[in-house]
């Protein structure tokens, strides 16, 4: 099949744009005059103060007022009845509850109104995701997921024009990146630092053009982004929600009447908001949180409004006032035809006044932000299998599998209320027991999908508690299997680690090698941290390797049972006795690295790049920032959302540490006990070039009643110059700067919590030669505060509300009341500047999408009579390049698939890993035939040859709008940072033997 | 014109019942199951803690979230949508202004849903009046106010079946026996006292016959009446409106599906609810306070709510759940056939909790609460006087005058947070300025009416400050016209007192005859009164009188103006000055009445009936309670509802009061001075029967933080064995026993307030012979505390708020901020008991109907050229018979007019007034002529005739429902406390000469 067969088969296949919706729908305007466009809108979290059933529901209104079912059912009747009227909706999560609740009848009637732009989707993500600590895989699964529903329901009429963040905290460059490569027109959003909104309104640069990524070539990621007045709610005393005070327009005859005031007080807000603005058209936001509700209230004041001041204009008024949309509002910005100043930054951290910044929730609640990211991990695994086993994963041996829950959960996750930490503890309980709802399901989907790629019904087990080092399964068997699956499109190799008990072991691997294997005792920080849930004594490590999107089978055996007194049996007895003087020689290295401690405090003295020999003293410790109370200077405390410590100086958490070595062929390890609540392992696998630091902090303990912020701070002698670097949602890495902000003249009232920076994926420092990159395993706030010093908040846990709406303090009990204990992992390169992006690269997507290990006890029947079982599997005909990442392998219809690819490195960080490449996507998957494709843009939601996104003129200059050569499949060139997606058509062969 | 034709002309006139109103449409029920009628309902306070507007408009949310025009458009579309809901609404004050904001079609739409009972109006007046404090003249005026909107609007189907008072605090038997003349088939109402609601509850006399007059023939003030079981809420747990934080329902696939325990919890709340009342049908009040706003909240959980419970009957369940009306419910009730214990008594006081007693409203606002009563008097000389006039009173010379204004104003008042004095501050405030505007349209209309009657375009000017004489055209004139407006049916004589200053006058009559007057000096009373607002010195006083429905007019002339240094000017100016020995004597007399005063204390002392030779020794003084903020029994405070001493002997106000006498031909007055704050006069006019005391109270001081409850009490020998009597509303008595309940065994936990009782126009005490009666010219609190002892609170003022919603102490500081100065009269009759009905009912008719003084300068030119004037003028052909009141002549149609005649007096208790009589309607009139008559029912929203209420059987035997005769016009017969109420269409005549 040729390829302009391709093309035309993939044209049509999500209809052509419906003449009345979108920009063809909007109200007319008055160009001599100053027009207003009211945009009727709510705001409804996808959880936070209650889960998001009960905010669906309208349960527990004794905690909020807020029921979404009842606002969707009061606003269409009012668009029913009156064509002018418009509305926005923006939450997918619950616009789809809703939806599925309706009457054919109901549907067609939201069909209509949808189809005529009067009820408008907006953003369209399945909630509005978080900024600061969502991953970019995440965020596009989640607004894929939302663009999907719309697209399928309402055809192009469902796609949203404009991006909709008119709440989450601060906004990230990468976010307005990926808007722009979803084909959005525009971005409106409400929070931005104080100080930059009052220069912005000064200068007039509350619309600007967003240069949203460094490495995509413009105006690829080029997004128009406006500020919106208001944040995201109605001019003073024009609020008029049923949640609101403000007083109706009486127009009637009475005593009451106020038209005369309310118009004079409406043309004096509309004035002054004008002065801010560039074009002769303003927008305000008339809504807010889980408002319309009794859209009536609110829709027959507008009436009157628009009413009598548009009637002014028969009196010389020169302001027209009219229902709108933020696509309409977007569309008369674009025919202003002005030139727009360029923003390369972004816009973190967000502060809200002085001393008010919302850097805190970086942090927040990192055992759930660790959960989330996990999740994602094995949602990508599910949706592979899912994808490569075809239907037998849906439905199989071991039950109705369902990938959608964890697809769900995952994108409820994503909330700005939901993976920031800023929710009430019990919806944050929430959000976790629907990720594990979501694994359950997913669960059965890879048992399914492994057992027909396998050939072999297993009886599996996940063991979810191996951080802990809980797995009855291998605690317990004489033998066991255990399958290494590798989301990644190449090889891995893996350190596994398995709870046993007091035995050895032997491993294989799916040729029937011995593996080398070593068991260490379970520490002490483990047995504190797991607190009677498991008692296993030892762990089993062996490394493991996976082929490209596949899995190995590894078999483990006890062996020399009686032999448990023997020499082996003494050198782990030997290892579990800490002894301080065990390693005098204070070290631990590999073939790569070194890593030299303190004899005198037992902390990080010293990190060695032994293949490049370059040595750089690093010191490491744990500090605590006491929370802020308020104090003189401002009443702010420190909470779910703010961070501001009490004094700039964080709090040793000790001088030095108690130390032990582990020492193997496998593993070496030194064990810091900072306290009762804090430790540490330092690790160096063999052939790891890398120094992993496993950190456990908690139960924060508050009787002392101080809210504590801890950080892990690194300190170096590199001459940083105030610099240091944070990556955005996992992808491109912005420069910070120490008391500084880009578009502004800084006046900086917090010196610590003013410079932190959400960390996604990575932070590092460098000077002009060496860079030390640490890597996180969740997101985290982190700053350098002083030249050659990089700090991560670990854990935090607080006793006071920060008033920004939870109403709780952050204090995260737990299971055992006293806090959370939470255990971490950051990966610390030191390596020169041109190679360290070829490590964090590789090794970040190596973290987040980690093998996923299935254990089994073996010995199950085939899934097919006769059918061989299969050890070892791989799903692609070749390994992908370094440069490449697999992004996405889901399922899309029931004989399609959906694919993005990436290059994951950035234009100039790496000499190799940033040249463009080139991929014969056809034949790269041996489980399936792909028998027609389309490209799509990054939501799915439109054909990529379809796109054609407003242009704006930057005042830089007109940029080119090259026409996309048509699609070869055979060759997918990605240049640095691209993300390109396909819907495949397939037909699958069965699993294909590696 | 015969009288067949008379009826033959009155069918139709107002429709015929329309098939699917009605009992017609009520939804079927399940006769082998317990049928739950739930009952969609809002309650409307016409004013409260906002003003009416506010609560229509939806101003002022800040105080308490309430629109009323958003109740309404919510409902409408909730009804249309699905036929098996109902609605009922009640308050036509906010319905009528909602009506005419709509457009043509949403009137069509709500007529439709009107004429199939889908919407349903319940009690249909104005407003939910008040039954302590109300008047009953106002009463059927506002209740005929709004069941006239509904029938003139809806026609048949907008006529109320049942009375529904769910809120007003305690329940009168004339309420009730009022409502039964009004054609309502039951009655419903929430409040009633808490033991006597457990009571009830127990004895299953939860409904019952309420026996409402001890005259009337029943069944015709018999009333069918129940008590809700949750005041007028919903049970616990089921209120599912916007203002609730109750759970909805949720039976979708959720872990928030919760219906199996809601179901669960509404069977046994429907089961306990069973259990008190007697038939297979219970009623849920499912609304409250200004409920509804957003009705879908409501109907979409009351829809699950039914759908599941009724789903239940497939696995044997026996509740059926339905939507439904009272209505409805109260056909089922009268369709299970049962006899119905009879109630005689009242529901009053009402207390809702031990120490709770809502006795302190009965006085709670005494200026309001005597300017209602006036303004009542003032509507029905302008409803008299444009019934008279005909069109030209609406339209004349004096401009657009418009009775309906005040006839509004005044039913608003009648709210049960208006008249009651419950209301914020502010809210009081504009219904008295609602009533002063009702005032200044009808004094157009009386301008108007008496030019035209008169014939003369007089500068007419109404001197509304008169009871603190200041009035500039007397004060400055040297001559003018004073008109004497007489309301009543007969002749009556009457005190004119206008301020004046220094001069002599000469008074006329309206044949020019001289009549006696003298001239007082203003005492210290009135000048500390009146603030400022004046500089009368001198008040002149004559007695005039003005004919049955008619006029008087006299005219004054300064005379003698050199000789105000003369001998009468020096008696005047010796009357001014105080002298405590200018009476020894210490009485005052005339030759009906002698008052002794005390020597020593200058007290009251004896009252002597000197033409029945009765003598009794009576002491009066003022006292106060000292208010309750709460104690160790109860933390009640004394407040705006609650009166709560904070112990059982008030605290006497002074030992003895400074004393002086005005004495003159006319008039004998003792000043009295008590304190800074209280003084009294204590007056006998010449001629006069009875002992006017007019007292003066307040600023009541509070700088001792002490709240302060002012009663004015009586002491006397007489044995009264505990008892004593209060009328209703005006109009019947009831007998007060001391501690006592006659329903039930009562358990007393307030000696003073759980004694009080409204005291609407009279209290008196009696032994076997003689009886002590106090008229008021107010509602007030009253009570008999010790035999012999008879008080009436007339003032309070008190530093808590008592928790009942209002969030205001009753503070009333008026214009000086110190707290409002009250004056008032008690008349005090000494008589037998045979002769003091004969007595009270015709002075209680002359003091609430009132002459009413016209005053102008005299000298305006003729209405018609030519036209000669007319100085005195009667509208009746005859005298009115002393038992029979003119209770209403005001406009109807353009061309009829609305009468009701009364017979005053109770069955037995005047040897002749008691008597029945019988007059002749048709010639009644000299103003026009009666061309046909229609008698109605007393709300005269249905002809008598067609009058068919629902028949109940009383536990004590079935009564007899007789036909009523044939209307006789020419003989039309009163029995004792008979109220017969007419449409005439007439044709005027212009006005007759007397």
């Amino acid at each position: 099949m040729g390829l302009s067969v391709w093309l035309l088969l993939g044209v049509g296949l999500l209809g052509t744009p419906v003449a009345g919706c979108g920009y063809e729908s909007c109200p007319a305007t008055k160009p001599g005059m100053l027009n207003v466009h009211l945009i009727p809108h709510t705001h409804n979290d996808v959880g936070w103060l209650k889960t998001v059933d009960q905010y669906f529901y309208g349960e527990r209104n004794d905690i909020q007022h807020a029921g979404v079912q009842y606002i969707l059912d009061s606003v269409i009747p009012q668009l029913q009845a009156d064509p002018t009227k418009r509305f926005i909706y923006v939450e997918v999560a619950f616009f789809y509850r809703w939806w599925r609740l309706q009457t054919e009848s109901m549907q067609q009637v939201v069909k209509q109104l949808v189809s005529e732009g009067r009820l408008e989707f907006i953003n369209g993500g399945w909630c509005m995701n978080d900024e600061a600590a969502a991953h970019y895989n995440s965020v596009i699964d989640q607004m894929t997921l939302g663009l999907r529903f719309l697209q399928e329901t309402f055809g192009e009429c469902g796609r949203p024009r404009a991006a909709w963040h008119i709440d989450p905290f601060g906004h990230s460059r990468e976010q307005a990146s990926l808007f722009a490569q979803m084909g959005f027109d525009g971005f409106f959003f409400g929070r931005l630092d104080y100080q930059d909104k009052a220069s912005r309104k000064q200068l007039r640069e509350m619309e600007q053009i967003w240069r949203a990524s460094a490495s995509l070539e413009p105006p690829s990621a080029d997004l128009f982004t406006g500020v919106l007045p208001n944040g995201y709610n109605p001019p003073p005393s024009l609020c008029w929600d049923q949640f609101c005070s403000d007083n109706p327009i009486v127009d009637d005859v009475s005593s009451e009447n106020n038209v005369d005031s309310m118009v004079a007080y409406f043309l004096e807000v509309a004035a002054a908001q004008a002065k801010h603005y560039r074009t002769n058209h303003i927008v305000m936001t008339m809504g807010s949180d889980f408002q319309y509700e009794n859209a009536n209230l609110w829709y027959k004041n507008m009436d009157k409004l628009i009413k009598h001041v548009n009637a002014r204009q028969l009196n010389g008024s020169h302001v027209h006032v009219l229902y709108s949309t933020p696509t309409c509002y977007l569309q008369e910005l674009n025919r202003a035809n002005l030139s727009w100043s360029l923003k390369y930054d972004d816009f973190f951290p967000y502060a809200d006044g002085p001393h008010q910044f919302w850097t805190g929730y970086f942090t927040s609640r990192p055992a759930f932000k660790r959960y989330e990211r996990l999740s994602n991990n094995f949602l990508q695994v599910c949706n592979q299998l899912e994808a490569l086993a075809g239907p037998v994963g849906r439905k199989g041996p071991y039950g109705e599998g369902d990938s959608s829950v964890l697809r769900r959960a995952m994108a409820v996750a994503q909330h700005h209320d939901a993976v920031s930490g800023t929710e009430k503890q019990h919806v944050a309980n929430d959000y976790a027991k629907r990720l594990a709802a979501g694994w359950d399901a997913c669960q059965v989907v890879v048992s399914n999908a492994l057992a027909s790629i396998g050939g072999s019904k297993e009886n599996f087990v996940y063991c979810n508690h191996l951080n802990i080092s809980v797995c009855p399964l291998t605690e317990s068997s004489h033998t066991f299997m255990v399958i290494v699956y590798n989301p990644l499109g190449r090889r891995v190799s893996w350190n596994v680690r398995l709870p046993v008990n007091e035995a050895l072991y032997l491993v294989t691997d799916p040729d029937g090698q011995t593996v080398p294997s070593e068991v260490v005792p379970v520490s002490n920080f483990t047995w504190q941290v797991r607190r009677g849930r498991g008692d296993a004594t030892h762990e089993l490590i062996f490394q493991a390797s996976a082929p490209a999107l596949g899995y190995s089978t590894y078999t483990v055996s006890k062996t020399a049972r009686g032999t448990l007194r023997s020499k082996l049996a003494k050198r782990i007895q030997e290892q579990a006795r800490p002894r301080a003087d065990a390693w005098s020689s204070r070290e631990i290295r590999n073939e790569h690295v070194r890593v030299l401690f303190s004899p005198q405090t037992g902390l990080l003295k010293e990190i060695q790049n032994l293949d490049k020999d370059i040595a750089l003293p690093v010191s490491q410790n744990f500090f605590w920032y006491n929370a802020s109370i308020g104090d003189v200077d401002s009443t702010q405390t420190s909470g779910a959302y703010i961070f501001r410590p009490n004094r700039s100086e964080p709090i040793r958490m000790a001088g030095g540490a108690r130390t032990y070595l582990v020492k193997n062929k496998l593993v070496q390890e030194v064990y810091q006990n900072f306290s009762s609540w804090c430790s540490q392992v330092v690790r160096l696998y063999a052939g790891q070039a890398y120094v992993e630091l496993e950190w456990t902090v908690g139960p924060i303990p508050i009787d002392d009643g101080l809210g504590k912020e801890i950080i892990s701070r690194f300190e170096t002698p590199l001459q940083t110059d105030g610099r240091f670097y944070t990556d955005a949602n996992g992808r491109e890495i912005l420069e910070r700067r120490r008391d500084y902000r880009a578009t502004w003249n800084l006046s900086q009232t917090e010196p610590v919590a003013g410079n932190y920076y959400p960390v996604n994926s990575r932070i590092y420092i460098k000077n002009k030669t060496f860079q030390l990159t640490v890597l996180t395993d969740r997101s985290q706030g982190g700053s350098s505060l002083a030249d050659g010093s990089l700090e991560l908040m670990v854990h935090r846990r607080l006793l006071y509300d920060d008033s920004r709406g939870v109403g709780e303090p952050l204090l995260e009990p737990g299971v055992y009341g006293d806090g959370l204990v939470v255990r971490g992992r950051h990966l610390i390169f030191l390596d020169t500047v041109e190679s360290s992006a070829d490590r964090h690269r590789l090794q970040a997507e190596r973290e987040f999408m980690a093998p996923q290990l299935v254990l089994a006890p073996g010995g199950g029947p085939p899934f097919h009579p006769g059918q061989p079982s299969l050890k070892q599997f791989s799903a692609l005909t070749q390994e992908l390049p370094p440069s490449l990442h697999l992004l996405t392998l889901a399922p899309w219809e029931p004989s399609s698939v959906l694919i993005r690819l990436e290059h994951q490195f950035e234009r100039g960080e790496s000499a190799n890993g940033s040249q463009p490449l080139s991929l014969d996507l056809l034949h790269l998957f041996s489980s399936f035939t792909i028998t027609s494709i389309q490209e799509m843009n990054l939501g799915a939601n439109q054909q990529r040859a379809a796109m054609s996104r407003l242009k704006w003129r930057p005042a830089t200059g007109a940029v080119r709008h090259p026409v996309a050569p048509p699609l070869d499949p055979l060759r997918i060139t990605l240049e640095p940072m691209e993300i390109r997606t396909f819907v495949a058509t397939i037909q699958r062969q069965g699993a294909a033997k590696l």
